[in-house]
């Protein structure tokens, strides 16, 4: 028989698209058990706990749920903080305070770090609890899951935004390079692959962080891909770094110089500094670059529904997997052939302070695109609705004057 | 009676996101004409006449091009060629062999100026002829027409980046700048005003180049809001300049200086000048800006169904004023009431050279900020379908411990 008391849910890290899926499966789930006396949401993660600032979502009517549910960034705030035993105890002050057994933290990999921390915690002192970890994250950089609810959004943006350079840059030509998000782990990056309809399609070439980058390779690439298609698409994520682990930009903003021979000081834009190199080693007129930024982790308008109902899948099955099973955890995504999931649970230790990146069988051997695999790896998570390019079929009209 | 024989349509400029709802409104509509033998798409612009690189538009199939249609930028691909004399001449010898009587462009400010060239040619050469611009751009800077088709879905994207900008700030507080094109019209960056819902929403500042920019008191407009919300989210026009026309990212550049205190030669992205700045300036930790870039334009998954079908209306409207009634000019939209459109024809004359600008009764009296009026304005432009944000609404919990 299961603990009665009350539960709390909070949100950590970066947002995502879809995070607050996760939150409307926990209260919803939730309020079914006859255990459950109030369902609490602490407001700017543990933060919110240890100030005692707690919504009662228990009087949350189901309809402002489901917009809730629909709106991307975290309807709780967020919180950087990462809790030490001090924080701990004041955690545990505030939950004996009011009585509460459940604790559900949905955030990325600091997040379960703090879910393990608290667990421990409690443990060793005693109080009957329940922890459960619900990822989320858009690097999909989490272990022991085959991908993380909010990635599938955020990749799907990240496409949708290729397929438009891609169009853009085949009416008006030129090199064009876009910088995504992820700072070790290049899913994200790689997702840019589905804007490849024809064979000409950018992008032509992917960097990703688990590859060491070489500027110069990255240059003759380039001059290949613009060679033969006459412009190029590159896709690079802002985690490139070379053999040393030094990162690019800050490699190439210490050594370059502008057009007047002035040292480049404090330029830290990676997506102007490949630019300002490529312009300065390839014979090109137009060269541009774009920074994806803050825009694909929380635009509404480009959710993926498999992303969606993953994440709400994954706030039920966590709410089940504590108060019906008694059980401490984070909950993973085990893939099952083309395409369905099972939610199943893992130990918090075994997913705490470790980082998942892309497997080498979805990275080219060239390291500079992704592969057959990883196209079917990512297919199905971006969902349905990618609103790609159509060409005009029409037959070139014969030349009379032939100047 | 109207001239037999072919037309030609063709693109110029930068692409926007239903461009082509317009290119197929001419083909669709050209060819149901009697008169009409060929419609030919010129492929690269004006580019593509005296190239002969013409697609036979007579052949292409009704799905694909509805297909085309609903595809972001230039199918026809584009150019940034402005025609003179001896350009256009060659332009005529390439219409003279193969006999084409209408000519169909659809651009922004360029574009126009170019029909008006081709056309002045035409008459005194004295080859007969009709010659028409359908506008298109993201900035709405064509004058005498309400608006100009295209901005409406960069507008909706604007809005839509604005609503998650806004919501991920709120989440994790800070300030957050983002940088939205348009060089001397603020038409776009105004828009990211239909993303506040909640009277605490961002954006809380806008600044458009409409009104000269003050390093100053853009310093002392965040603070204020940054006190009293929080956090701040910040709408900046890329084309913001001081009393004496220096943009500010050229002003920033060339004084500032990074942490160590050198001085920052080459950084030009105009958003991280702008926090460099407030961080010198303002005692806080977040600040964060993001450039949107060749995002907006080319976006397939927010389109406003409004901006498309008046798009494709343009088109037909084009191809009617020239074929049925044998007139030259450029397409314009004069809105009647709240909300329908009628389209006119403009001299060219009167819309070459000429750039529109907002408003003044658009622009809130500070400077820093829209008016009720604008947001009238934009409203009907972005169509159905922006996706906001909601919010919990459950009471808060008694406080027991109340540390």
């Amino acid at each position: 028989m299961s603990l009665n008391g009350n539960v709390v849910v909070a949100q950590g890290g970066g947002p995502t698209a879809v995070i607050n899926e996760s939150l409307v499966g926990v209260v919803l789930e939730s309020r079914k058990f006859a255990q459950i006396n109030r369902v609490y949401g602490a407001l700017g993660g543990v933060r919110g706990i240890i100030n005692e600032d707690f919504l009662d979502l228990t009087q949350e009517t189901t309809h402002n749920l489901e917009e809730v549910a629909k709106t991307p960034s975290s309807a709780l705030l967020s919180t950087r903080d990462k809790p030490d035993e001090k924080y701990c105890k004041e955690i545990f002050d505030v939950f004996k305070a009011h009585n509460v057994r459940y604790f559900f933290y949905i955030g990325g990999n600091d997040s379960v770090g703090t879910v393990d921390i608290v667990n421990r915690y409690a443990k060793t002192s005693g109080y009957d609890f329940r922890a459960i970890h619900i990822p989320k994250t858009i690097d999909n950089d989490i272990v022991l899951t085959d991908h993380t609810p909010g990635f599938g959004s955020a990749a799907k943006f990240v496409a949708q935004s290729f397929i438009g350079l891609n169009l853009d840059n085949r009416a008006l030509p030129g090199i064009h390079i876009g910088v995504v998000m992820g700072r070790n782990s290049g899913f994200l990056t790689a997702a840019s692959v589905l804007a490849k309809k024809y064979p000409d399609d950018g992008p032509h070439l992917i960097y990703m962080p688990e590859r060491h980058f070489c500027i110069d390779s990255f240059v003759s690439d380039v001059k290949q891909m613009y060679d033969k298609y006459g412009r190029c698409v590159v896709a690079v994520s802002e985690g490139i770094a070379d053999e040393n682990g030094v990162p690019i930009a800050q490699k190439l903003g210490s050594t370059e110089r502008d057009a007047h021979g002035n040292l480049m000081l404090s330029q830290t834009d990676l997506g102007e500094l490949l630019v300002g190199h490529i312009k300065r080693t390839i014979n090109t007129e137009r060269v541009r670059s774009d920074t994806f930024g803050y825009l694909q982790r929380s635009f509404g308008l480009c959710i993926s529904e498999v992303d969606q109902y993953e994440a709400r899948e994954a706030g039920e099955k966590a709410a089940q997997f504590s108060i019906w099973h008694d059980r401490d955890g984070s909950i993973s995504l085990s893939r099952i052939g083309d395409y369905a999931i099972n939610y199943k649970l893992q130990r918090l230790e075994d997913v705490a302070n470790r980082i998942k990146v892309m497997d080498d069988s979805f990275i080219s051997s060239a390291g500079n695109h992704v592969t057959e695999e990883f196209k079917n790896y990512i297919r199905p998570l971006v969902g349905s609705g990618l609103r790609d390019g159509q060409r005009l079929i029409a037959p070139p009209v014969e030349k009379l004057l032939n100047r």
